[in-house]
């Protein structure tokens, strides 16, 4: 049996980045929080904490200290259930998202399932929809956005519909680079936009709906936000997910490259079944909000 | 002297992740960019790429394909000097950005500079302010966009201005959590919003108004969009950069925690003397447009 102080101490250092910032989130000394760090190093026979700025953990470390949250997470959900009040905002809920499902419709799930679980703090990690369930199967998030369909082992998986895309660019963009059409010949010499080296998106697009084309020029702007101002200031192209981008194409600052041919991807949200119970509130919420932005699956 | 033909398979295959795309690229079969990459492997005595979904290279092989890219961009803007236009779009200029700096006035000045420089892609890393200038430091980047002030050795660094941030938060969490005013026990008490391991903005605001006060609970959002979104649903309170909230706080979507007390971030641009021509430009673009947004130095 580990010593859940130890493990509680070692889990605020990993988040907070250094001894310091622990103690003040613990509310004991600095000296007790090396003290504690010390003893549960000597009782597993390894160092945990890499010292440094910011302090990071060891494999074994984070290993721990994930123990340690997804255990609070559990107890807090516990000690809810039978009438007592765990700390606000004190413990911390780690999930996987891709970015445009982070900018696009997650935050109002997050915030509900908030006000329905306080104790709630949600740490997201942003990958891509093809890879966000990566970090569930190594257990470093208890649950993800993803858009692969088969969860991994120990988990669940839950449809949550598709985010539909649009290949959208500036009005002066397209009179720049396709005045006459959006051809496959322009389309291999103009510029398009693309999030990260893992984002197939625009490539998806082109080959659905022009089959093989030479690879466009391309940025590269790992930035939601970025990639839609890209696109209205003239930058290039992008596919850019329907509900961040509804009123620039209602307003005309931005227009889709071709009538009716959006790009959809199906989402699931997957869940560690051992967390399930201190998942139940945002699992709600995700699935309502999905239910409210996303198409049908 | 490298091959530069070998040298270019070999940026191309590490920026678009696959032999397939290189070719398809560069306009050359599969078969042609394998033996290219064969040859420069010989040549250089140790392997370059990592065969994989993506393709990546091995730290010579990053090396190598950095220098290919720099020696095309610096080509590319001589040849263009002498009349020769160099193809729209196919050169890859990396640079790295805060997130916040990327979302909120660096857009505009690549759409800039890319209109009088139509041969450059931008390629945008992001990361922290305080770490932006490491990876000019590593030689992964050509130009960065951070708050550190003295330049690594080889470059130079523009004082661009003071992007000013606002902790802010929506006028239903400030009722919630700070019914009897924004006081440090309040604070200790209410979630705040962090983007990452690295991002200091919310714990210098408390020190700077607050003094000592115990680490907040805090979600953690890497992303500029969901910050703000994060902040207008009541999810936590948060340092947001003025331009991306102006219209919030004009709308009382969100409001400002205190009356009068911004906190103002430094931002330089940080340029390798070694590529200036390639990014003359660039340089321009970015420090008129900074002139514009940001609070003067």
């Amino acid at each position: 049996m580990l010593d859940h102080n130890q493990l509680a101490a070692l889990a605020a250092i990993l988040r907070r980045g250094s001894f310091e910032a622990a103690a003040a989130q613990l509310g004991v000394t600095q000296s007790a929080v090396s003290q504690r760090i010390r003893a549960l190093e000597e009782r597993v026979g390894q160092p945990l904490v890499l010292r440094g700025t910011p302090c990071t953990g060891t494999e074994a470390g984070r290993r721990l200290a994930r123990h340690a949250e997804d255990v609070a997470l559990l107890e807090a959900e516990a000690t809810g259930e039978i009438g007592l009040a765990p700390a606000p905002g004190r413990h911390p809920l780690r999930i996987a998202a891709n970015a445009d499902s982070l900018a696009a419709w997650l935050i109002p799930a997050l915030a509900e399932a908030q006000a329905a679980a306080p104790h709630l703090a949600f740490d997201v990690t942003v990958d891509d929809q093809d890879h966000s369930a990566d970090w569930l199967r190594r257990g470093e998030v208890v649950a993800a956005v993803t858009a692969t369909a088969a969860p991994p082992h120990g988990c669940d998986a839950i449809p949550l519909g598709r985010l539909r895309y649009h290949a959208t660019a500036s009005p002066g963009f397209m009179a720049r680079h396709f005045p006459h059409g959006v051809t496959a010949e322009a389309l291999a010499r103009a510029p398009c936009m693309t999030f990260d080296r893992k984002d197939r998106l625009q490539s998806q697009w082109l080959a659905e709906n022009f089959g093989e084309v030479p690879a466009p020029p391309s940025h590269f702007l790992p930035s939601t936000q970025a990639f839609i101002d890209g696109a209205e200031a003239g930058l290039g192209w992008g596919m850019n997910p329907e509900p961040l981008v509804r009123e620039a194409l209602a307003a005309g600052r931005l227009v889709p490259l071709l009538a009716d041919a959006p790009l959809d991807t199906p989402l699931y949200w997957q869940v560690s079944r051992r967390m399930a119970p201190a998942l139940a509130a945002l699992t709600r919420a995700v699935r309502q909000r999905a239910a409210r932005l996303l198409h049908a699956a």
